[in-house]
């Protein structure tokens, strides 16, 4: 990240699906952010609502009620964030995109360039196959040329975040055995979204920790579709994600096994120096997941242990944020020419 | 609070003790305030060690190592922050007054005016009794003016603050039966300060509730000392810390009995119109210790139940903020002419 | 407690609506019970599940599947458990009261003894005033001897459980002003049961802290039937529920004026010196919520701070064992003249 | 596990070191199992003080108070269980084995055959070889028949035991590439016993995640020298372990390439068939650490994602149960021909 110019500008943004996690967390970060005017947000099932008393902790920050999704004014709008459940922006995206509106969609439905296996994992037939093939996939520290110029931004997975920034040094500089990649990774239960569903209950998921869906998560497929790009060969990735017992926190820990000696925390280092939101950690610490606590800062650290050929990544995100709302944020800017870090400056809740 | 006018200044600040909770909140705080430069962080046992690299969320966000109080050119500041120890500031605090350093005391030592009580709920001799005297008690919403002009603050208690701006309004009114009140407080483990002590361990404090100190904890004196002024009478008072786990966060509910009939929800709104910092809620709600999650706010519900003559106020605070380190860098703004909100706007994290 | 004859007998055992978490609960406890055999378990929606597929942790001990309600044969059970929602008892105990099932309701539907009460309370009509009338409130302190005889049993619910054996010895003796009792009582989350709900998933509520229902909850007119059975006079009282991050526990704090010196501590060791399942803690204790944590055990503490006239009691159940499972399995024991502690000797698990 | 001979025998018990978590988990089985009477508990800081005062959860139940280690009749005991820091054991087992006396240690002096390595992980220099030459490794699933006639028991680690049971099967059965196993471990915080100790505070490791000791661990080398017996030939073995917010608890997701085809769940439920302390579950599930909590239980998932070669098993445990004292208790019930559950029959606590 460099670009620093100040501006003046005001972009006026919509938030369709505000009352989700990361509805919240868009919130939390527009409401503060110097660029950014909150114009719409929507809910069908609470219009009417002002956001503040749903979201108490906006009090002061936010003066804006719910809109019913068919009365909001996006079409006035700079951008409209899609804070929606899967399949949702995949419907309404062209009349916004005809109109010149900028959308960046948090879901899933502009992810995964192949339509049949997108249709395969979510279950649906897709809406506008054209769009996809438009849309840029917002990693910014892979695409950022890219996103500048999108109209469309499909901002990516909690998991694919922390599991493409982790591997992308060993993938790019071909230094590893790409048939054997393995993710375990731990989320927050945030991560399951707020939606009524008993494993989600505080007395399910505290003091509990278990994996799930071990034989296929719907973030494999894009996952492997980030790491094949970087390796410019197809991977074979087995990608396991546990829900451990933190409100916020994506935890990824990697194994790869090296071909070729290398410095790899130069390799890292190096990768990342102009890298605003990837912090590559000192030789031999354990990035925490609650060192970026409501931060946009994806922390790593480099192992080798025990100075065997298996290299152990370690990344840490907020699922919520670079995870999800923060990446969108930091999209934004980048699309609008805005200093990537604009509005993102928040520093890590600890403890 | 009012005054919003800009500034340009920058005071110079130097932290004593920044290890613990309320010092790396200080940080966390000043780190990005925009009139204040970190110049100084003291710790004895942790001297030349980077403030980061203890506290991996302020990457990026400071720059200093923690430097050994007996090497730190604390005179050369505007303003000392003690996050130190009860015992230690009473120790230190004149010298830097005299060369005309303001300080603010995070600890206790300047907060009971009768060296008595303070010697006897302490259990040590006060070094500096005149300097209490003069010592300035840092509740904005209580003592604003003499704030302003004040060279010595002593920070509130976490507990104090809940319980005091809770009680306010009712005793500044005269319309509760001052005999009897109750304080029943729940406050999160952070409260025990960053101490390696067992009854603080994740595996005792977990998922476990608990009473302290029900015959007496050092808090007492200060509210009731507090209570007093604002009813101008002695009061009698019960206060009934417990211990929840949270991370942060202190609720209490507080108890009196009516002695006339009050409009409770106008009196409130109206006491607290122009605080920025106390937030009273709409009739019948139940305020969320997360609704303040890293924030100065208190927020401040009132209710009748079953319309008998008992009040019940519930109010609720982040400790480490509104209990300490925010408050703290609200008291400095004061002292210093600043906006009073200056570097205070940080949205509450939630979820 | 005290008749430990040794019995033979095994009961055939039934329960009614086994899904949520009273429902595990008396399987946890049942199914090691010496004089138990659990026959039928029933639930609508999951009919022919396993038990042990729903509940992994009960593998090895509960063979039996879930039976369709309407086709289970509780005639031939000794005794039937209803663990379900509110208003579901009252439509079908009488048909087994009239076969000679005995019944035990977890449920509020036979607590209160004043129909309109708990009409208005419970927001429907009740089925049969004729069973309240004869049934018995299950609090074995207080009514052991019905108990023996009883063939409805209407379980107490968990506030009520912990509050009223923390008044119980105060009121009996006369020496409170009763027109101004407090209970500011603190839960765990698993009170609100096993049900997909927003405000009880674990991002809403871990790292939270609040007071719920101030203006009235459910458990109220039940505290104040028994307190006001235990005083033999009208109570006053305000009763203030909170939810705290535990899975399981309920610890409250009791509030009273003493209107005449008294021994508490021997009052209270007096009237509990025969319970098996009240624990007196010494002089100046207070009680933790793990303490009990899987045990059927009350804990009490009592304090009279800084020597004031005030009254403070602690204590502490585990909402689901004491506050519900087990306090039913205590009652089952003493109506078919089991020694009371039969199948309840369970560790607390600490930490 | 088979022989369910009934026995009168009542074993003395002793404990050295009884003040931490192994310890009191210890107190726990031990108070309640019908052929152990627990005769001494030592503690040197807390000499004199009653156990249930420390350890309030066992008031009832266990009426002994610590004994100076000086002072206790240690000889006279049957067994001895040290739950102590390392390196205490090996100074104080060669006496009580020369008086007879059996002596089971949950520390680590007696774990790992390899003196060297011993005295490389653990940077002490051992007290008595012969012994360790001597002592048996305490996993009954694969050394039962040694133990049956062993003096001294050198009990596993919390780690070892779920890894080591996890990988078993594979090994044994000689399938995977042993030169790439890897053991991704989570750990619950009472692993880190109860010490006053920063990073194990609840303000520290609450909401937070994150590995440590990549690097190395001191359990690598003895679930290395596990592996290698298993397998029959030297194992490389990557072991990164976790911190996570449990209080109890141990998950471990392993991973190993499968060199050829195998019905894996057959493998699995007939290797484990007659442990009463191994679950194989069901094909296709997710063990939930909560599902054996409190419990001895190891429960076992075996998964093969997208039917590619590499084999993910999942195992958990609780760290003190299984993983210390629970076992412990299994392997004296082995010692001295009880049947092998006895005392051990408790029903995991869920929720």
């Amino acid at each position: 990240m460099s670009d620093k110019k100040l501006t003046n500008k005001k972009l006026k943004v919509a938030i369709v699906g505000g009352t989700g996690y990361t509805g919240v967390e868009l919130l939390r970060l527009l409401s503060t952010h110097p660029n950014a005017t909150l114009t719409v947000i929507t809910s069908r099932g609470d219009a009417g609502v002002a956001v503040a008393d749903m979201f108490p902790s906006l009090r002061g920050y936010v003066d804006l009620a719910f809109t019913d999704p068919d009365k909001a004014q996006l079409s006035e709008c700079d951008v409209v964030f899609f804070a929606t459940p899967n399949g949702i922006a995949m419907q309404q995206a062209r009349a916004l995109l005809t109109q010149g509106v900028r959308v960046i969609d948090l879901a899933a439905d502009f992810r995964i360039k192949d339509i049949p296996t997108w249709e395969k994992w979510y279950g649906m037939t897709h809406a506008c196959p054209d769009l996809v093939a438009q849309a840029v996939y917002g990693l910014p520290e892979m695409n950022r040329a890219a996103i500048k110029t999108a109209q469309l931004v499909a901002n990516p997975g909690c998991y694919p975040t922390a599991v493409q920034l982790g591997f992308m040094p060993l993938l790019e500089a071909g230094i590893v055995d790409v048939d054997y990649l393995i993710a375990d990774a731990k989320s927050g239960v945030s991560g399951a979204g707020r939606k009524a569903e008993i494993p989600s209950l505080f007395a399910e998921a505290a003091d509990n920790f278990k994996a799930y869906a071990v034989n296929g998560h719907r973030h494999l497929p894009e996952i492997s579709q980030g790491l094949t790009t970087m390796a410019n060969v197809n991977v074979g990735l087995t990608f396991v994600p546990h829900l451990t017992p933190l409100i916020r926190g994506i935890h990824t820990t990697l194994y790869a096994k090296l071909t070729q000696p290398t410095d790899l925390q130069a390799l890292y280092e190096g990768r990342y120096a102009d890298e605003r939101f990837v912090d590559v950690l000192p030789s031999g610490a354990h990035p925490e997941t609650r060192s970026v606590r409501g931060s946009n800062v994806c922390r790593i650290a480099v192992h080798q242990p025990q100075d065997s050929d298996m290299v152990v990544i370690l990344s840490v995100i907020d699922n919520l944020v670079k995870g999800a709302a923060g990446q969108a944020v930091q999209n934004m800017n980048i699309m609008f020419g805005l200093a990537e870090n604009t509005g993102l400056e928040v520093v890590p809740l600890l403890p």
